[in-house]
C-alpha cells in the first residue's frame, strides 16, 4: 500500500477538505502514476454534493488526470517509469462483453468502473480519483500522452474532449456539414474546436446577446442567440448536427426544429428528464434523430489525444491550486470559468 | 373536367356519405386512373373526424390507391392506357428542394401535397383521395404496379408498407439483427414481413398474453408480452432496432431499455407528445437513438412494391364495399381488423 494525499468531500455539505488514504499495491497489470494535473469537471460537483443520490463518501473526485508513471506491475509491457500518461473517466470494465470487445468500455454491459465513486471489480473498494498525489490504474485504462500536447491543457481532453469528439465522429460529422453547438462551457468550447477541425461550419447557440463576441472568439463561424425568435426562425431546418452540451433541463423542440432532413441532435450534457417533452412530429416530420452519448471508449480516447496533438487543439484552462477547489466549484456553478479549471497538483505537496 | 363519384365526410360527425364532384382536366403531366381498390388507413379516420384540427370538408379520404390508367396528358411518356398503377400518400411536392431532388418528397421543404386534404400547387383546390371512382395525378407521383402483385392486397403497401419498409432500410436493418416490432396492426404486421425478408430475427411486442398466438401467426420468431415485467426485464439490452407502430401515447422508456448499445427506436405510429417523457439517461447510457419516420419517397415506394413482388409479400386484407366504410371505421377503432380493410371500388358503381 502507498500513502496518498488527496482532497475529498466527506458529506454533501462538507466542501472539499484534505484527506489521506492508502492506494493499493500494484497488481500485475497496474500502473502507478504521480499526478501533475487534474481537470475539474461539473460531474465532480455532482458527486461531491450528492446531486444524483449516488455518492459514496468520502468522495475524491477527478477524472481528467495527467501524470507520469512511477511504477508498473509485472505484466505491464506498454508503459515504463517516466512515461507521460493520462487517465480519464474509467479505470475498469468487464473486458469481455460485446461493448468492451468493441472498445466501447463506457457502455460495458456490467457497467464501467468510474475513476472515482466506482467499485473496484477485484476487492470491492470504492475508487478515488485524481484530486490526489498519485493513482493506481490497470494498464488498459491508461493512455500515453502525445509529446506535442501541453500536459496541463490536455487534462480536460480526457473528459470534456472525448465527450464531444466521440459523438461528432460516431455520427459522421464531416467537412461542409452545418453543426450547431449548444452551450459554451468546458464541453461546448471543445466541441467547437473539434467540429472546426473536422471541416464543419460551426454555429454556437447562446441564450445571451452579450455572449456573441465570446462565441466568435471560441472560433464559431456563426452565432445564434436562442432567445431571439427571429434568429431561431431563420435557423429552422438549417443544421445537420446539433451537439447539445447544455447541462440542465431545456426545451429541445426549438433546437430540433433547426435540424434539416435526417438531422441528428445529440445530448451529452443533461442527465435528467426531458422537460418539456417533445412532440413526435419534431422527429417524424424530417426523419430527425435524438440521441445521447457518454464520453468515449479507450481506443477513441487515445484517438482524440492524437487528434488534438495533430491539430494543435488544447482546452482553454484556468490553473488553480487544490486549496482553491471550493471557490472554483462556486464559480463553476455561476458559469464563471473560461473554460475549464485545472488543478496544479504540485499544490497538494505545498 | 370529369364527373367523379365518391364517399366523403361532410363534417367531423357526419360519417362517410356519397359525394359527387369534378376531377380536373388532364394537365400535360397528368395521369387519369380508374380506381379498383383503396386501402383504409387510420389516418383516414383522423381526417374524417378532424382529430388533428386540420380537416378541410368535404374530406374524401384514401391514399392506398390501386387502379388502371384511362388517359394520360400530352407530356406523359412513362404510362399508357391500361397500365396497372398505384398512388400513395402524396400527389405533389416542390420538386426542386434538396429533399425532392434526393427522392425524399415526403420531407419536401415546402411540404408534400397529400393525396387528400392537401392543397393543389397549381389551382389551390383541395385534393380528394381514393374513396372515389377515379383520380387525376401528376405522373411523378404515379407508381407502376408489378404484375406479380395481387392488386387488392397490394394497396396497403402504398402507406402501411412504405411506412415500415423505409425506416428498416434507412436505418440499415440487416440479416441477423434483432428487431422488435411494437404494435400488431396494419403497420406492424407489414413491418414483421419486411424485417423477416431482410433476414432479421423478429420479436413482436404485444400487451396481451392472449395475442401471443396471433403474433406467431404473423411470422414473428418471438413474442414479448410488454405487460409482463419478467419478460420485459429479460428483453433489456437485447435489441438492435425497434419499429414502433403504436398509434397512441405510450411509455417509451421500457422499450428504449430493450435496445443494446447503438440501438435505434423509430416512431412511425404516434403523432402526439411523448408522454410520459423520457430521461436522457435512457439514450446517453447506451448511445441509443430515438427517431421518427414518415412514409417514404417515390423512388423508395417503387422499391418496396418491387421488393414485395420479389419476396411475395402482400398485406393481409379484409375486403369491404364502400357502403360498409362507417362500420369499418368503428371496427378499426376497436382494433378489430386483420390487418387492413381494402375497399373494392366496384361497389361504388353498384
Amino acid at each position: 500500500m502507498t500513502e496518498a494525499k488527496a482532497y475529498a468531500a466527506q458529506s454533501e455539505t462538507s466542501g472539499m477538505t484534505p484527506f489521506d488514504f492508502q492506494r493499493r499495491e500494484l497488481r500485475p497489470d497496474d500502473v502507478r502514476i504521480d499526478i501533475d494535473y487534474c481537470g475539474v469537471c461539473h460531474t465532480d460537483i455532482h458527486f461531491a454534493e450528492n446531486d444524483w443520490g449516488a455518492s459514496i463518501y468520502p468522495v475524491v473526485p477527478g477524472h481528467e488526470i495527467i501524470g507520469r508513471v512511477t511504477a508498473v506491475g509485472d505484466q505491464v509491457t506498454g508503459f515504463k517509469v517516466g512515461d507521460a500518461v493520462g487517465v480519464g473517466c474509467m479505470v475498469d470494465s468487464c473486458r469481455t462483453c460485446t461493448a468492451c470487445n468493441a472498445g466501447l468500455e463506457q457502455y460495458c454491459q456490467e457497467g464501467m468502473v468510474g475513476t472515482y465513486n466506482g467499485k473496484d471489480r477485484h476487492d470491492g473498494s470504492v475508487t478515488y480519483g485524481g484530486y490526489s498525489d498519485h493513482v493506481v490504474v490497470s494498464d488498459r485504462f491508461v493512455l500515453p500522452l502525445p509529446e506535442a500536447l501541453d500536459p496541463a491543457a490536455a487534462a480536460p481532453i480526457l473528459c470534456a474532449g472525448i465527450t464531444t469528439y466521440s459523438p461528432l465522429k460516431h455520427f459522421g460529422v464531416k467537412a461542409g456539414d452545418k453543426v450547431g453547438v449548444l452551450g459554451m462551457g468546458g464541453l461546448g468550447h471543445m466541441g467547437v474546436k473539434f467540429a472546426k477541425a473536422l471541416g464543419a461550419e460551426v454555429t454556437i447557440f447562446t441564450r445571451s446577446e452579450s455572449k456573441v463576441g465570446e462565441a466568435k472568439q471560441q472560433g464559431a463561424d456563426h452565432v445564434v442567440v436562442s432567445t431571439d425568435e427571429q434568429q431561431m426562425a431563420a435557423a429552422e431546418g438549417q443544421y445537420d448536427f446539433l451537439l447539445d452540451t447544455i447541462p440542465v433541463q431545456h426545451d429541445l423542440t426549438p433546437y430540433l426544429n433547426c435540424l434539416g432532413v435526417d438531422g441528428t441532435h445529440v445530448l451529452v450534457g443533461q442527465i435528467d428528464t426531458i422537460e418539456p417533452s417533445i412532440h413526435t412530429g419534431a422527429l417524424i416530420g424530417k426523419r430527425r434523430t435524438l440521441a445521447g452519448s457518454i464520453i468515449g471508449g479507450i481506443p477513441e480516447t487515445q484517438e482524440v489525444l492524437d487528434f488534438c496533438a495533430e491539430h494543435n487543439i488544447t482546452c482553454d484552462v484556468e490553473m488553480i491550486n487544490i486549496q482553491d477547489i471550493n471557490t472554483a466549484y462556486e464559480r463553476m456553478k455561476k458559469g464563471d470559468v473560461k473554460y475549464r479549471f485545472v488543478i496544479d497538483m504540485k499544490s497538494l505537496k505545498g
